[in-house]
């Protein structure tokens, strides 16, 4: 076991979206845990849009990663040293991790995972922050029926995906939008959408709007919004009257500088809410981690049905901590397929 | 009885704010009733920002008065002829009779009123439409806890002087938003906010923001949305995570020719869609007429607070029909002053 380490820091605050020189790659001499803390070394982390805002020192439901502190996010790995009851060397975990080869985390921060059971990377994704997220907005805000149609963007992504089976298998019908036409393939031989479409053929959101009405001839019953901007200007007008529009995310808004700009969306503010009003919908932003009491009945419900290969999943794998940053700046692009982990080691 | 009677018509669409030359009036034959049908005299007909979205031929919630056809409205009045069982000559009735001296109604569409519980005008404002909307809207969508923050617009008139009441009944803090001091004054002393805010004394939605924020200094948990535009982009950044936004009305972008355009909206789309998942927001748009199953129990619960005073009505009765129109305008001005009215007979 060597005695240095390496993680990365947050350099400088984006203008913008992210380049390589807001992030530090830096070493360090591997902590020691205390009583009750853990000293575990990463294998894999997550990447997740998340972590854009993070960047900002805006208001959001997060504090901001300082300037020179660790990146944040979820990893997988293995106990080292445990000065905690529970923990012994060679238990793989899950926690809060950083952008890091090594962490320690209070015994109460981790969460013990069985790699006997489905691989660990799914800690971070399908059976992670991801499709957890997926599977609550969902079942619990957008409130599926049999015969509806839903529309999810980042299609092939581990939100996505999560949302497109599971409305799938309750009797939806769905329809994908993925920037590509390989990420559309993919969307619905893989991950059974009816249709996907590729926003990237359509220069503009009355563009996509037409071809989304295609695909959905009924109208739209729920819109699972991740994305925001050009995707929600398309579906916005489309929906059907009692409609739900759970909300999770607005990657396309994330690098726009936070509030007041929107330079990504055209539409006017008006336009985005008047459909609200003139077809009773329910718009529920929520973030995943006020719902971690729900966790244990999602892996419970949801876990055998990845086990079954009923819901499949797609991991884009980058190879090396140094090569998060990288990894990162093309998430927030679209670049990666599936959902994006880093192999730390 | 005359066997003449007037009526208003939908003479063209507006450009945006409405003007005199697009009503008529118009004088025709009283028409007499079918088997099953009821005439009503009318007495009293409502006006209400609604109607501006039934001029336009936009897609809405309803379908659009037709050129040349009557302008739609709610009105109470006495029934004249009748050939339906269970309804006489000087029977009390609210209906939707339009904006005219005469109806003609099938029976089932007629609801009987009893004079002598509660002045027959109340059916047009506080035990009619707005109040079941602000009844309905508030308990429903808004959920309101004691010690919370309420904020509402129009708060004089009948929809936000219901919710303010009904909200200060239950032990929040009612920020009211009105056009004007004597408004302002009107919303603390008769309808018992906490305070109200000339909207009028602002310019912009920052300046507006400004006072907002120092009289909900604990942040904004309901906002009632009933008015959109200014308010709208002056509230959204001061919500409470968790916040809830009932959407009725946005009587601010009734004039805006409907979807697509936004000149009084500076504030971007993504200003305004962020903060929903930024703070975990609930926006949900309604429109009454999909829970008329609810009548009767806002009925029950309500009519005894009006009875006993609890909760306060003020009217703005316009006479004669020939006037609606001037004074439907000036609803859209915010000129009246309470519940608008007219008097037809």
């Amino acid at each position: 076991m060597t005695d240095q380490m390496q993680h990365i820091t947050l350099a400088s605050r984006p203008n913008g979206a992210p380049v390589p020189d807001n992030f530090a790659l830096e070493t360090c001499a591997v902590p020691t845990p205390k009583d009750g803390e853990v000293l575990v070394r990463v294998h894999y982390m997550s990447l997740d849009p998340y972590m854009r805002g993070r960047m900002d020192d805006a208001k959001s439901y997060a504090a901001p990663v300082p300037i020179g502190g660790t990146m944040e996010g979820g990893g997988v790995g293995k106990v080292i040293q445990s000065k905690a009851d529970g923990f012994e060397p060679g238990d793989y975990v899950f926690g809060m991790l950083g952008w890091a080869t090594h962490a320690i985390q209070p015994a109460k921060m981790l969460r013990k995972i069985d790699p006997d059971i489905v691989p660990i990377t799914t800690a971070l994704g399908v059976l992670g922050m991801p499709g957890f997220t997926g599977w609550h907005g969902l079942m619990e805000y957008g409130r599926p029926k049999a015969g509806e149609t839903l529309v999810v963007a980042a299609a092939t992504g581990p939100v996505g995906s999560m949302v497109g089976q599971l409305a799938k298998s309750l009797g939806l019908r769905t329809v994908g939008i993925a920037g590509g036409a390989d990420k559309c393939a993919l969307a619905t031989d893989t991950f059974g959408f009816d249709a996907c479409l590729d926003h990237r053929a359509h220069d503009d959101a009355r563009s996509l709007r037409a071809a989304v009405k295609q695909a959905a001839p009924d109208g739209i019953d729920i819109y699972f919004e991740n994305v925001g901007g050009k995707v929600l200007e398309a579906v916005m007008p489309l929906m059907n009257p009692f409609g739900r529009i759970p909300v999770c995310g607005m990657i396309s808004w994330y690098n726009a500088g936070g509030l007041g700009a929107g330079a990504d969306a055209p539409m006017s503010a008006p336009a985005l809410w008047r459909p609200i009003l003139v077809n009773f919908l329910n718009v529920q932003g929520f973030i995943i981690s006020n719902h971690w009491n729900q966790y244990p009945t999602f892996l419970t419900e949801v876990t055998p049905k990845v086990i079954r290969g009923d819901i499949k999943l797609v991991e884009d794998i980058a190879e090396g901590l140094e090569n998060a940053p990288e990894a990162f700046i093309g998430l927030l692009q679209g670049r990666n397929v599936g959902k994006q982990i880093v192999k730390v080691i």
